[in-house]
């Protein structure tokens, strides 16, 4: 089953040398979600052969414009493409109250649902759960209230030993009862553990997403161990001071927050204006956790490995 | 001395085949202005190559999100890189609402001076004024209220006749009043009119903007006999009821503008995202105005063609 990440922008707040303010897709069991829309976030799509009016949900992570100035957009153009399955949207209360006014004054009536659930930054929070996904949002650490986000799979049930069950003669009508994990009592008393019969499911993968955010560390628990981690890099380290005093991050510290979280595997990306050149970050995070990928856009991140 | 239009975005409100949201950057005598600013401008902008700083001012036409949601982050970039030369915005009332909300939850305080002046649509209004150029918004036809603009050269004084000058012998100090219409009288009593000493300058160049709007021609008095129209041509003739409903142009109706309103040349522009080839609107317009050309992204366009 799918479980997978494409970059969308892999920009800081001033795009440049063809890149974009952040966005990304996130395909779960072929569900699709964006996390963050900054400006252009449409015309991506388009590029890259995704049908907005499949997206089902939109996490945004905090207010600054690079993270959510292509939201209106988006939403106004799946109206006028005729989308009426309702969209479901979480980010700051202030988003719903500057989404309003663009809408008051564009005398704008959206034709399908919008749902809006405000996030909070007091704590990590359980924000959507379904047969295919559960979404976590937690605080991090910017100028301005910023949520990271989590995806983990839903646990799926483990599967027959198909053998093994016929052998112990399970009723058809008792399978699901095994795949929930209840014991199978034959007819002349046996017992046959559930754990006999069956074969765990693959670890359920979890992705965690990072941005914008000084590498503090407050968020570690929130991320540990996820199989993908998208983590901002704005910085090299020889600009460790500029990280500091806008509160994001140096490519160096990702790749230390991705070690010390015990990730699979880091993707790093929101890069400054400065850098033209990319493999110098890549660089400066490998020599800590040396399973770094850059952000790059159009590029799709499959989450784990294991199936 | 220029006098040019780049076509910066020519599509309508859904974006589609590459073409991206409304915004023309004019060029006269090197100063530069923006006219609309939808979705993607900033990154247009660096694509074509035009250092955003430069340009003097903006002018934004409604409040339909395809013509202004790329303002909020070209003036966050503008911040971004430095810019501390005052920039000049005009247009509706709701947009410096909408800006002040949106720079309040960014906790963003421009480094540079805003100066942003409402457009309103009860009549035409000079709305600025320097030795380049005149601009005046005019209302158009459409669903919300909306200005189109005029861009008019300001008037260039004549250019000295250097053999005749020197035959009636003018003294230097004398010039400037020969070039402000003032005859020369030689000290023998001869007068000598300012016209026979100088060339008439050639007449200033106008360029007006029509987007969005039904073809009403309500507004044809601010439009008449301008070197170039820009005006949209959202639909082909055979969507012309769509195009009623929804306070939009055909390209039929665009040439009859320009034909009745007595321009030297038309470009159209604001495709449909139906309309994947643009050859048809082209020749539809053609029909009415042979003098017409389409909008294309990257494309510069030249204001007159005296000089």
């Amino acid at each position: 089953m799918r479980f997978e990440m494409l970059v969308l922008g892999s920009s800081s707040a001033t795009p440049m040398f063809g890149r974009h303010p952040t966005a990304q897709l996130i395909n779960i069991h072929d569900q699709l979600m964006l996390v963050d829309c900054g400006e252009g976030t449409q015309m991506q799509l388009t590029k890259f052969g995704v049908k907005q009016n499949r997206i089902k949900s939109i996490f945004i992570s905090h207010l600054h414009g690079d993270h959510y100035l292509g939201l209106a957009g988006l939403l106004s153009s799946m109206h006028l493409m005729g989308r009426n399955l309702p969209l479901k949207l979480y980010g700051p209360a202030g988003l719903m109250e500057i989404l309003e006014l663009q809408f008051r004054y564009s005398e704008t009536s959206l034709r399908y649902p919008l749902h809006f659930h405000a996030t909070v930054t007091d704590g990590e929070y359980l924000l959507h759960q379904d047969e295919f996904v559960s979404v976590y949002s937690f605080p991090l650490d910017h100028r301005v209230p910023c949520t990271g986000f989590r995806f983990e799979e839903s646990p799926k049930p483990p599967t027959l030993l198909t053998d093994k069950v016929a052998k112990a003669g399970v009723p058809k009508a008792f399978y699901k009862l095994l795949k929930k994990g209840v014991d199978f009592v034959a007819p002349d008393g046996t017992v046959h553990p559930w754990q006999t019969l069956t074969n765990p499911a693959p670890a359920p993968r979890s992705f965690a997403y990072c941005s914008d955010t000084a590498a503090s560390g407050d968020y570690l628990k929130s991320i540990a161990k996820v199989d993908l981690l998208y983590h901002e890099a704005t910085f090299m380290h020889e600009m460790q001071e500029r990280a500091t005093e806008t509160f994001h991050s140096t490519a160096l510290q990702a790749g230390k927050v991705a070690k010390v979280a015990g990730v699979e595997k880091l993707i790093i990306g929101h890069y400054s204006a400065r850098y033209r050149e990319l493999d110098p970050l890549l660089a400066e995070a490998r020599a800590q956790f040396p399973n770094t990928d850059l952000a790059i856009e159009g590029r799709w991140y499959v989450v784990g490995n294991r199936n």
